[in-house]
């Protein structure tokens, strides 16, 4: 009468901090892990036998253990350490799921260090035993331009109000994810990406913001021949123009409004043609 | 070489309060509205032509104007008029996706009212221009059972320190959702799906959170005939037992640490055997 | 040349929970608390000496193990606990300030709650080895009404553009902290000032919230004779009403927009005339 | 009976960004600043008489024209410019208290953007109608050594478990404020304090959070004489170091547990001798 869905468990923002000691200069990796296992669980819901059941905590050792085992490199590269181990050494556990974000430090002299509060790095890693998928992004980069977007042209039906404009603030907090054809250099291939988004975003001369999002996404494509795809999410950080005119005061493009709620929200995603099937790379 | 992939835009987080008076006595509805929209819209991200684009700030204020109009009811029903309206008006709008936040109210007078704190329900609707698709839920749902959970009989590979325990706390916040089959009673359907969540957690002995989750959802879909499909997030809100031994003090069941992060996570589906097909409600 | 000023030091957010069984019932109480001690404290700034320092690990230890050996009733009288142990026990702690948040749950059963998310309730306390201050308080306290709540006849000067009203919604999150005579029933005395300040809240027609500000906080002072002062910090949660004219709907008094920032901010004392000195309950 | 303590109203959080043109080159202030105006305010409180205030919706309108009429340049001397005319313009208003927080943008090109995420300088002025008050601050700079910290020696009653460290990592995230006595090239001030801080605490070997806190003060006093108390809020992030022996790894400082709660916080000031007095600048 009733069937078990999809199901998957596993560990939550487990925050490593891995300090790697060269002489004086010691380096520094500060991630948060999580990790989650799907295979043969249908007892464990049915009945509470944990016999499959890798725990949780077990799940959060073996990311210290191996913090100090294997060290900390790219973060892409950890993951796909840590889902292979999963999968591969327990024979109840067929998939696996590691995301990461990446918190970066700036270096303030050998072993001294301020977090750069830039965007999070992240990666989510799938392993099935068989083959693995790579997603890297990036979340929280918050970029504004203060000329050279217009947004005018739109529909205008009864219950729109929204004058047309030649000239705004164009602001927006980046989430973007992408997905690897193969395995790459992934911190060279971050930093690519990265560049090439931002770069794209300063670029564009923009008449919408979906206009911005293409031209975002498919300058990591152009840049990044790795990647197969590029997904972006885009909230329209408004600025909204304050009105002076009550108090006899022009106001040309020069005092604006952060706004907070609601915010326009824009997600999409560009492919490279005839890129490799996804597979379980966004789930 | 490159082509456009899945994309949606649409206003998040509108915050609209309606209130209804019945003479002396006031009603409330306090919602957090996102719409998303998707159709022919390769133009506007090639070129940045808008003429497709029905703008984010129409689709706010429909929000407030159909919230004068129609009043607001179940959300669920708010949401399926903002949906059908914007596919319906709009000849390049094919998909529309309405998420709802709703916040509990307490009655403290005729006009007065504070804020219950208790879960926030949710909804999401879907509507291609044929048909809809009405997934209910809720989130923040804070449970904790301080006895009846057990957990032992986990695999003990070599990163396996945790020790078995047949007594200990089990807290969750819970993150449901639940698909409808059919139109319904949304607001009768809720309470249902609501008490039988809360009435399963505190019922069953648990041997693991994944029984629990399991209980849950058959406890839902026992209870609410019209609902397919249960999706549950229950993250284990750890309390660890104090170690009070240096202190010469022994700790049964009585004093605990309520820890943040890393946590459990358990998620998983329970759906009525032979339910229609989800289609698009979980997009 | 230069000198040691004001410290203190301590643990921030223990959080522990504590269960108590009596049979089949179990009760439970939930606490974040903070300590901070101060005293002798030169040495430890200027050298590093630690001689007089009592480890912040050691005073988490100490909410823990008293969590057990004393059980926690109120969570004043936890405070006044363990500020007088720290301060009495050690020669280098002359003052101790204990600050404790209190979350509330609702019994489901006989072993199960559900966090009721409402008001969190605050106290702190100060201790210098002879007397002891007791503030005790809350804070999220979300209130509405729907009406009765007018502005008008404030200054007009020349950037003042706000149209005068004389029917509004006004909604505030009421964080109070009310200032204890002496000692007191700590449960029943919150009760009452909770209520006092609802009641106050629902029942004053409101030309400022000044106003309901000055009516909440003599309330209290009215309904508890143990309580010698009151301070309020109320946040003025705008509600805007929804310009629907270009729509052709009027709008009286029905939809709201619940904005976030700027919001008025309305901070206030009121005393009981010849009330004993502050000493340093504030700090 | 009942009389009216210490008050004050204002807007808070009034978020304005500022963009100034000089050919292609645009410049960006983005600020959130917060006003509270104190004076004849008994009658607002006693009856809702409005005719003392100045509504919170009018200060922020002055926000928004001042920051076109006058321009932004250092938030303080924005925050002195929005005091001194509430004050000298409104004879019902005897206080104003202007609080501004400033967000960080790196320029991406003549006009584009992005958020760099560091630490927010914050400022919070006071006047009263003939003397002006300044301090500035910064809060959210997260620093991090991976050495030279220890901490031993001290006192070890019967709830301390504590080991005694002779390395560990210190981190923190830095709220500090500091007083000027007079003004000052703010801009210039800040940064010399901002450098001043975060190379005392590189530069500290640490024996205690405390000695770095005076550390942290009394550089910021060394290299800033016009700087006359710097208070600072240390939070101890707590690295722990994980346990690895049960997997047969040693840890030597490799591989750590970044902790969110409780964690240690460490209060302190550090004053110049001889430094003219605080006044108001603290409320």
């Amino acid at each position: 009468m009733f069937v078990l869905g999809p199901n998957r468990y596993g560990k939550a923002e487990t925050r490593v901090v891995r300090v790697t000691k060269h002489g004086d200069a010691h380096h520094i990796k500060d991630l948060n892990v999580s990790t989650s296992l799907s295979g043969d669980m249908t007892e464990v819901h049915l009945s509470g036998d944990n016999a499959a059941i890798l725990a949780t905590d077990t799940q959060k050792n073996t990311v210290f253990a191996f913090a100090k085992k294997h060290g900390i490199g790219a973060a892409e590269d950890f993951a796909l350490l840590l889902a292979r181990h999963f999968v591969d050494s327990q024979p109840t556990i067929h998939r696996a799921r590691v995301a990461i974000d990446e918190y970066g430090w700036d270096r303030r002299g050998g072993h001294s260090f301020a977090r750069n509060g830039r965007e999070t790095r992240t990666c989510v890693v799938h392993y099935d035993g068989e083959q693995a998928w790579v997603v890297s992004g990036l979340k929280d980069l918050v970029l504004l331009n203060t000329t050279n977007s217009e947004f005018w042209g739109f529909v205008r039906d009864e219950y729109t109000t929204l004058p047309e404009t030649r000239d705004r603030i164009l602001a927006t907090a980046v989430t973007a994810t992408w997905r690897h054809s193969g395995t790459s250099d992934w911190d060279k291939s971050y930093e690519k990406a990265r560049q090439a988004l931002m770069a794209a975003f300063a670029d564009t001369y923009s008449l919408s913001l979906q206009q911005t999002l293409y031209a975002m996404g498919s300058r990591v494509l152009t840049e990044c021949p790795e990647i197969a795809e590029v997904r972006l999410e885009l909230p329209n950080k408004h600025h909204f123009l304050a009105d002076l005119s009550p108090f006899g005061l022009d106001n040309d493009g020069e005092v604006f409004i952060a706004a907070d709620r609601p915010y326009g929200l824009i997600e999409g995603a560009v492919l490279r043609e005839g890129a490799p099937g996804a597979g379980p790379a966004w789930d």
